[in-house]
């Protein structure tokens, strides 16, 4: 997976399996041994992180604002409109919806995400919260 | 500036800009109608705020760690290994240094930057300052 396009349609799909909490296919995206935040997860740890996720934000969804691939790296700006549970990065959202971003770059390698560096914008949730 | 290597060529020279805190150089780079987080700030307010993160942090310096350029946007992962002033983020850092990184899309039109979306990682901010 070399070319621009093939990235970009390689994390549309991607994007489609998080969207439709396909975690059986996961597999093909991501890899066994994949790092998140420098932190190993391994593709079970990746899922459980998802699914937790999921868990904890119900109407979880992921929209792509702005995508940049430079192979080996894809670089995402995701927009999520949600409305998370309690205890979400340490805040507490009383049922409020919020409209946040999270920046993140992706390293692929063999066909598959080995690295993901994230960072969610806190702030603009935590002003949201006020 | 339509090439991937205009763009990283371009983006390194920005970088540099800033690093050596040539100031009078950035309207090469930066466009008079530039946004940072959706606010305008134009040319003029870009250097206000560059001009206070030298100020808040004495020691600043830009390391671009991951890039990816896709004609119109430059994605940098940017890392900083510094020691704030208290105060910055609204934190207190009693001299210490800490290492984060900072996420950036760019959107570049008519050879200069017009739009910022930024994220730092506070988070991992705070976990150095426990």
């Amino acid at each position: 997976m070399r070319s621009r396009d093939e990235l970009r349609t390689f994390y549309h799909s991607y994007i489609d399996c998080l969207n439709g909490q396909n975690w059986s296919g996961l597999a093909r995206f991501v890899s066994e041994i994949v790092t998140h935040n420098g932190r190993f997860l391994g593709i079970d740890g990746y899922r459980e992180m998802l699914e937790n996720d999921y868990r904890r934000i119900p109407d979880l969804r992921f929209e792509v604002e702005v995508l940049a691939t430079e192979p080996p790296y894809i670089a995402a700006r995701l927009r999520f409109n949600c409305s998370p549970q309690d205890g979400f990065l340490g805040l507490d959202f009383n049922g409020r919806s919020v409209s946040f971003c999270e920046h993140v770059f992706y390293e692929i390698s063999g066909g598959q995400i080995t690295s993901v560096h994230s960072i969610i914008d806190k702030a603009a949730i935590e002003s949201q919260l006020l």
